[in-house]
């Protein structure tokens, strides 16, 4: 099973690297706001349930991949 | 309009990253295969039309967000 994960800042921590993008844009002419950087994690799991994948998931996020202090994470199965 | 720009390695190009978060998991007893790691950029764009902002974005994505020798770039709207 293919698993994507995104995960992003929470709303209100400061991303100087999607200011800077914003920055970046804006002086190529690029009209664009609250540009936010993230994360994108994509890879195999081997699980046939997606109750069961998304619960595997769930605890690799928690414990791994996401800082959960300052990050949120989505998972689409 | 939310605009929502994924960027990730082409695919015959090395994934460090990838590989050290998928030996990380498995270390956890996390059962993975091919971890790979993305940018996800999410920005408000000032445009109506879809086919406009996408051509907008294109751009943004060869002209500053995506390095095109190494990255692919995938555009949602």
């Amino acid at each position: 099973m293919k698993v994507v994960v995104n995960i992003k800042l929470k709303d209100l921590v400061l991303d100087p690297a999607g200011k800077a993008t914003q920055d970046a844009l804006c002086s190529l002419d690029f009209n664009v706001k609250n540009v936010r950087i993230g994360k994108q994690i994509v890879f195999d799991l081997d699980k046939k349930n997606e109750d069961e994948a998304r619960k595997e998931v769930t605890k690799m996020c928690e414990e791994l991949l996401a800082n959960t202090v300052i990050e949120d994470y989505e998972i689409v199965l």
